[in-house]
C-alpha cells in the first residue's frame, strides 16, 4: 500500500480541474543532482549558444532523477480582482512495476542531496512512497504486455475467455506429468459433483504444470469453471478453480480487465499529470527552467533528442506555451 | 548539527572497545544498488573464475553507495559459557565537508531502493544525518589542505602565529584600497586606546581586502592583537580583531588547532571504524560478502586495484583474517 499513490489517485480529478480552469501554470522540479561532470557554474556560461547549452545539460545532467514536481495553478477571480492559486506537490519515484518493468538507475550528487536535506526534504516520501511514472514508449510496451498476456492466456486455453484459438483437442502431456494432471482432473470432478463446495485451490506448481492444467481444462471443460492463477504472500503461484455460470464468468472477466486498467493507470502514474498539462495548452512559467523542462520531457515523454531543433519541437508539444 | 554524527562520536570509544575485546566480528553492508548492467543473477554465474567475478563486480557494482554498515562483535564469556554479542548500525553518507571536498556522485537502482523501502529502511537517516567518510588519499589531501592553510596564513602574516615568513615591511596597497585600509587601521587604533573594549568586528569585505588587512596588521602590530576570519550565518566572511597578550594568543591558537583536528576526525568519520577493524586483526565473517568487502575497501581505503591479485593484497591488509 502506497499512501502517496492512493492520495494521488484520490486527488487526480482535482488536479485535472485546477489545470483546466487555470489561466496559467507554474512548475518547479527538484533533482537528485545537477551535473555529473564539472560544477554547474563551470559547466555552463553566458557565452554558450543555445545548442551548446542544450548539449552540455543533456550530457551531464540527465542521469539524475527529477524526484519532486511542484505545480501551481493560477486563476484570475474577476469578482475579487485577484489571482487564486492552487499548489500541488508530487513526490516521484520509478518503483519497479512488475518483473518486466524497467529497473531505473539514477545518479545522486551528494552536494544536491545535502542541500535538499538542509531544506528539510523528506527522502522517505520519495523512496518509500513516490508516485511511479512511465514515458510514452514504456507505457506503450506495458499496454502491449497486457494485451499479449491476454491473448496468450486465450491461446493457452484460459477459461476466462471463449477464444477461437483455444485448444479444441486433447493436449500432449509428458509421461512424467500424467499422474499430476490426472490428480488435478480428479479434484475438479469432485468439485463439480460436490454441491456444497464452490471453489478449489490447487497446490503451488511450476509454470509448465500450470500451462498443462490450463490446456487440459480448456479442452475438458470449455464452460462452467473459472480458472485463475494467484500469487501467495510467499510469491508462490497457485491456481484457483471455481464453478461459475456464463454470466459470472463475464463479470469476473470484466473485473479483471478493470483491475488491469487500474494497474496500468497506476504505472503511468505521475505522467498523467504531465499529459494533462500538455493537453491543456496552458501557459507554463518557471524560474531558470531549462533543466526542469528537459527532465520533464526525458522522464515522462521520451529520451531527449540529439539536437536542439528537435528538442524545441518536442518541447512545443509538451509545453505549447 | 548532525545527531547521528554526535552519537557516533560519543560512542566511538565503545565501538573501539567492543572490537578490541572481541573474539571475532561480523559485518554486513546495504548498498544503493547491485548492478548497473545486467541483473546480478545474469551478471555472475557459477562458472566465473575468481578473476572474472572480481572484474564483473568492479565494473558493474562500484558506482553504488554503501550507505549502511552493520557490525557485530562476538566475545566468548567463559563463565557463562556463551557468546556475548554487541551490534552497531552505521548510516553513511559522503556529505561534502567543505568547498574543496569531493562532491561524490553515486548511482541508485530503483529495485534495490524499493527492496530497502519495503524493509522499513530510513532514507532520511542516511541522507540527512549519515556519517561522512574519507578514503586514505582523501584524508591525506585534507590534512595537506589544513597544513597549507596554516602555512599560508603564516605567510600572509596571520597574527595568530609568529612566523619567520611574516611580512616585516609595509605592503603595497593599491590606490583604490588605501582609504579602506586606512579606515581599518584607525578602527584598530581606537580599539587599542579604548580600555573598555576588548574586540572589534570589521564589516564583511572581499578576500583581497582581507589579505591586505592581514598583511598590514602583521607589519604594523606584530604582537598584541589577534586577527581571525569568521563566517556569518549568511556565509559572509568578516574579520574579528581582539586585544590579547602572548599567552592568550597561544591558548587561542591551540584551541584553533584542536578544532581543526576535530573537524578532520569528523571528516574521516566512519573510516575510523574500518581502520579499527583492520588494525584489530580480528577474524571478520559475513554472508555472501564479496561485494561488502569490495565496497568497504573502495569507499574507506582506496580505489579498487585493476586485477584480482592486487585486490587480494589490499584485502589482506584491511581484513587480515
Amino acid at each position: 500500500f502506497n499512501p502517496l499513490l492512493a492520495d494521488f489517485k484520490d486527488n487526480l480529478s482535482k488536479v485535472y480541474e485546477a489545470i483546466e480552469e487555470s489561466d496559467f501554470l507554474a512548475i518547479d522540479g527538484e533533482f537528485s543532482g545537477i551535473s555529473d561532470g564539472p560544477s554547474v557554474s563551470a559547466l555552463t556560461n553566458g557565452f554558450d549558444t543555445p545548442e551548446e547549452r542544450y548539449q552540455k545539460l543533456k550530457k551531464h545532467s540527465m542521469d539524475f532523477l527529477l524526484f519532486q514536481f511542484g505545480l501551481c495553478t493560477f486563476k484570475y477571480d474577476d469578482t475579487e480582482e485577484k489571482y487564486v492559486m492552487k499548489s500541488f506537490n508530487f513526490y516521484i519515484f520509478p518503483k519497479p512495476f512488475n518483473r518486466n518493468s524497467p529497473d531505473v538507475k539514477f545518479v545522486c550528487q551528494s552536494s544536491s542531496i545535502d542541500f535538499l536535506a538542509n531544506q528539510g526534504f523528506d527522502f522517505n516520501k520519495v523512496f518509500r512512497n513516490g508516485i511511479p511514472y512511465l514515458n510514452q514508449e514504456e507505457e506503450r510496451q506495458l499496454r502491449e504486455q497486457y494485451d499479449e498476456k491476454r491473448s496468450q492466456a486465450n491461446g493457452a486455453g484460459s477459461l476466462s475467455y471463449i477464444s477461437p484459438n483455444s485448444t479444441k483437442c486433447p493436449v500432449t502431456i509428458p509421461e512424467d506429468q500424467k499422474k499430476f494432471v490426472e490428480k488435478v482432473v480428479e479434484q475438479i470432478e469432485d468439485l463439480l459433483k460436490n454441491e456444497e463446495s464452490e471453489s478449489l485451490e490447487l497446490e503451488p506448481c511450476t509454470g509448465f504444470q500450470r500451462k498443462l492444467i490450463y490446456q487440459t481444462l480448456s479442452w475438458k471443460y470449455p464452460k462452467g469453471i473459472h480458472v485463475e492463477t494467484l500469487e501467495s504472500d510467499k510469491k508462490e503461484r497457485y491456481i484457483v478453480i471455481s464453478k461459475v455460470d456464463e454470466e459470472e464468468r463475464k463479470r469476473r472477466e470484466q473485473q479483471k480487465q478493470a483491475k488491469e486498467q487500474e494497474e496500468l493507470n497506476d504505472a503511468v502514474g505521475f505522467s498523467r499529470v504531465v499529459h494533462a498539462i500538455a493537453n491543456s495548452g496552458k501557459l507554463v512559467i518557471g524560474h531558470n527552467m531549462l533543466l526542469d523542462v528537459m527532465h520533464t520531457i526525458h522522464q515522462f515523454y521520451c529520451p531527449l533528442p540529439d539536437d536542439l531543433s528537435e528538442f524545441k519541437e518536442v518541447t512545443s508539444c509538451v509545453f505549447p506555451r
